[in-house]
């Protein structure tokens, strides 16, 4: 399914050698039309790689005919020269099309500080071109992993129309994205302005609410491609809920391959002031690494949730704090509740609820358990 | 040496029963006069422990008799009842020293979310005073470990009077004061107000510049205790220097004693439009999870330092980001620069440069890498 679900969109994965295993490491998305309606989300790292300074200004024109993604190498801190490879890249890529590059987005990942292979980079380009297919969404999902233990996709049918996408992402996993590629394709019949407003609220509440290890990429990119293929103007409730739904989707596909991770943490903040203090909390607790290590020892220490939430600027009464640990209620008051024995750490899936006791608002922010796998994975990957 | 090298202080070090291993537990500094002036810093978690609690309202008066310290339990998120408990330990010593328990500092360090068992901590109090002599300050220093490898001591000497200090932590350690407990004492001739102005001036360049973890106690405190036995009114510019040094020797034996701990780093940023964007680019990358593991791979990976820099609201441009590991400029102009394999990360101290090219300012963060012998300490090791 992946990118090609929806009508009008062809894709390929394909081998180019940039990957040291000889695995695929280039992908293409080609859209067919009618229209190429589209927006991007990027990182908020200001230290940003060629290929997000570059699609950045493809998508500020509203259209997209192409993307072309690789793994690999993520021509982050490169100067003009690695500027300049992303630029040919695109223009590879469209002139195979027929096309002007200004209209191809370019996505890397993988790592950090070295020029890419360009020769071997656009001999991929072209295979890729020449093998776009409809039945292509698999291998463009499968060539854009590098520690991503599996290939991840989501799709969604509408009222008329489809949503599919494809993602990829196991560390590095912070807020204001996650680090992580994604394309999402729909065949829905939406103007730019909507793509940009609907991709932003979906995002919002899917992958900025994922955080594994606080670290936010040089590359993040979520695009969303419509075409119009299926000619169906869709209500924008529906597409909202839906595209929502498929950025979620893949938010916990990401969660749950985290490096190194035997824990999927959802830390529900309630009772806050407003929104954003249950944010903040949430986001607080998910990046404390004695919190992350306890739960990897399924130690439910709530002491250490309680001195995270210390650190914060919340509203709250430190001795009106209630914890509970798969809903058991560890912490009332800011002082020994419930028996700890009760709690259940075993499962990969595990709840923290904190009550500020502060007001009506909450939020969840989606986590993983810090382990001596993530360390052995991150100190023996150059990424 | 430790907290009895000055003149007039006498110490204690007793085993109360306290840590499951038996070991020394409880600690008991007496200051015999003339004065009794005192100082102190204290975590700015918001989720305060007990002891803190109480040790703030003693330090307001300006004057300290004793500080009694236990490890084991931190009395920590214990409500109303731990509360009640640290001032029961107060009274205790206040009665075995004949005076008020307002003048009778208590730090506690060890779990979370335990009440203390009184008994057994109060029958270690009496001992203590019992115990409390001229040779008592090495008892004292190791008494108070609790994951330290090592008891953590300094002293100086100045122009007729003596600076003397103890301090534990090895955990849990990140700025406004690492997880620590720490007790300066001198037989210099200061006032209360002396005390709290050289002491804050000290910690704020030592203790809050050392960042192991990024977690930040509920416990934390530092104390200055004042006598004047010397009979020495020092000069505030040499007492300070001196202070400084002091509470730069410990910080920096908390950090080489780290739990799990194979790099003691000092990032040191360059080049900065002020001390505070300096400080904030430092402390953030010393925080950056996916850095401490390249450094535990003794991988000298720039990009991770640069992605790390990106996140913060610094005056920089990215293309003007130089950044140097053990001397060695491995990026240049946000881009590749001097080849990785020149740089030698064997040794345990290493030094990472990041140079803003913003202007003239500059700070240092001293931290640790991040190992599996730290995520498995953490996770065995309920705290």
């Amino acid at each position: 399914m992946s990118v090609t679900a929806p009508r009008g969109f062809r894709a390929a994965g394909v081998c180019a050698g940039l990957k040291p295993s000889g695995a695929r490491d280039v992908a293409l998305i080609v859209n067919d039309g009618p229209n190429r309606a589209a927006a991007g989300v990027f990182t908020r790292n200001r230290v940003k790689a060629a290929p997000v300074l570059w699609s950045e200004q493809v998508v500020k024109g509203g259209r997209v005919h192409a993307v072309v993604l690789n793994a690999g190498n993520a021509n982050a801190c490169t100067g003009p020269g690695g500027f300049a490879d992303t630029h040919t890249t695109a223009e590879r890529v469209a002139a195979a099309l027929d096309d002007s590059a200004a209209e191809v987005a370019v996505c890397s990942t993988g790592l950090i500080g070295e020029r890419l292979d360009m020769p071997k980079l656009l001999a991929g380009a072209d295979a890729a071109v020449a093998a776009a297919a409809r039945d292509g969404g698999l291998p463009a999902a499968d060539a854009i992993r590098t520690t991503d233990s599996v290939a991840k996709i989501a799709f969604r049918r509408g009222s008329g129309y489809t949503i599919g996408a494809m993602a990829k992402g196991a560390g590095m996993l912070a807020p204001a994205l996650a680090t992580m590629l994604s394309v999402v394709t729909t065949d829905a019949d939406l103007t730019a302005e909507q793509c940009d407003r609907m991709l932003r609220a979906a995002t919002a509440v899917s992958f900025d609410r994922i955080d594994a290890d606080g670290c936010l990429s040089t590359n993040d990119t979520v695009l969303l491609l419509a075409n119009g293929a299926s000619g169906t103007a869709p209500s924008e409730a529906e597409f909202q809920t839906l595209l929502t739904e498929v950025c979620a989707d893949l938010a916990q596909q990401l969660i749950a391959d985290a490096e190194g991770s035997t824990k999927s943490i959802a830390i529900e903040v309630v009772g806050a002031a407003g929104e954003d203090d249950a944010l903040t909390v949430a986001r607080t607790i998910a990046r404390n690494a004695l919190f992350k290590c306890a739960m990897f020892g399924e130690d439910p220490n709530w002491g250490r949730v309680l001195a995270a939430v210390g650190t914060t600027d919340a509203v709250f009464d430190p001795d009106q704090l209630n914890v509970a640990i798969n809903g058991v209620w560890i912490c009332r008051s800011g002082a020994v509740g419930d028996s700890r024995s009760k709690v259940d750490l075993k499962p990969r899936d595990v709840t923290v609820t904190v009550d500020l006791s502060a007001g009506s608002a909450a939020a969840t922010i989606w986590t993983t358990d810090l382990t001596t796998g993530y360390v052995h994975e991150n100190s023996a990957y150059s990424t």
